[in-house]
């Protein structure tokens, strides 16, 4: 192109472009459809991503999503099962696992899953928080429902030698979720049989 | 869903999914991968936002994108030849007519087209500051790119007549380009052809 867009339209154009979903045209498309309309829409944005950044944390207790550093709604929630933990590898994977309606346990978001070939170990992940909340006890079973795929599985063999010495009943979601694909696409129902067949590990 | 996320999130999540090309599904994502990653690229894009707002304005002359209140990169560029003002809705429509790369003249942008079903005259785009320019002397021919549809066509005869006794030549662009369809998807071929084939209107 012979003519260049404002500096700023670029750089926003370029960091909508560098997130998963959002290529160049749609980012340019999507800065031109703002100038178009209200500037008060951009200021709006502008807010709402420094309260993203400024108010939103993570739970100590669990590692889900939550407002400052408060314990998140749900382990704020006292009419949840105390005695189960559902270990997920991230926070989409919480609200996947809500959306089956069928489990009324606490959570533990790891923050992603073990992969030796990434040099991505116990240490990177939230493993040492979860063996905390164990050790404080009244925990009878822990759920793995970390991704179908080689990182989650690893990441479930390690959580089941590390945990089964500790009394705790180790489960697994059942193979009913398709194999290689991400925990957070699946949908409802698959999701729901597989919660209901889970296997102990 | 049982469990809400952060009203931040909510927030946030609505304000993209507001935006033409983003569905609610692929905001709460984009909202979640920002909060994966770093802290830094969330500031980034709050920086961007604003300065989106505060530096981006329209030309005081063209009506397209510009720094500030400067002359944009079109009118600011001593290269193009003055006497030649290409009449465009939008200003993505000048990013698909430079991409031909046979156009080298001057631009004008409404801000959209004339619609009268929905009071969208003259007065509601930039015409004033056509004929402004244009009383101005020096400018042989203003070549009509409203879009092939409709508005486009309305827009193209009321300039046509308004311009006209100005003596002033006013083509528009052949039809070539696809009638129906918006002038920024036309691809680089279809908009060159009509820019060659472009008659006395």
């Amino acid at each position: 192109m012979s003519i260049s867009l404002p500096r700023p339209i670029q750089r926003l154009s370029a960091l909508l472009s560098s997130l998963q979903g959002i290529g160049p045209r749609l980012a340019q498309r999507l800065v031109l459809q703002l100038l178009r309309g209200e500037r008060r829409r951009i200021r709006d944005l502008e807010e709402a991503f420094h309260e993203i950044r400024e108010q939103v944390g993570w739970c100590p207790r669990c590692g889900f999503l939550t407002e400052g550093e408060n314990l998140c709604s749900v382990c704020a929630d006292t009419g949840r099962e105390p005695t189960v933990i559902c270990v997920v590898e991230e926070p989409q994977d919480v609200l996947a696992i809500e959306s089956t309606e069928q489990y009324r346990g606490l959570y533990h978001v790891l923050g992603g899953a073990m992969s030796p070939m990434d040099g991505i170990g116990p240490e990177e992940l939230r493993v040492k928080e979860l063996l905390g909340r164990i050790r404080e006890g009244g925990i009878a079973e822990v759920i793995v429902a970390t991704n179908p795929n080689q990182e989650g599985d690893v990441t479930a063999l390690y959580l089941k030698e590390t945990l089964a010495p500790m009394g705790v009943r180790v489960t697994r979601l059942a193979r009913g979720v398709p194999s290689g694909g991400d925990l957070e696409y699946s949908d409802r129902s698959t999701l729901g049989n597989a919660l209901e067949g889970r296997t102990d590990l």
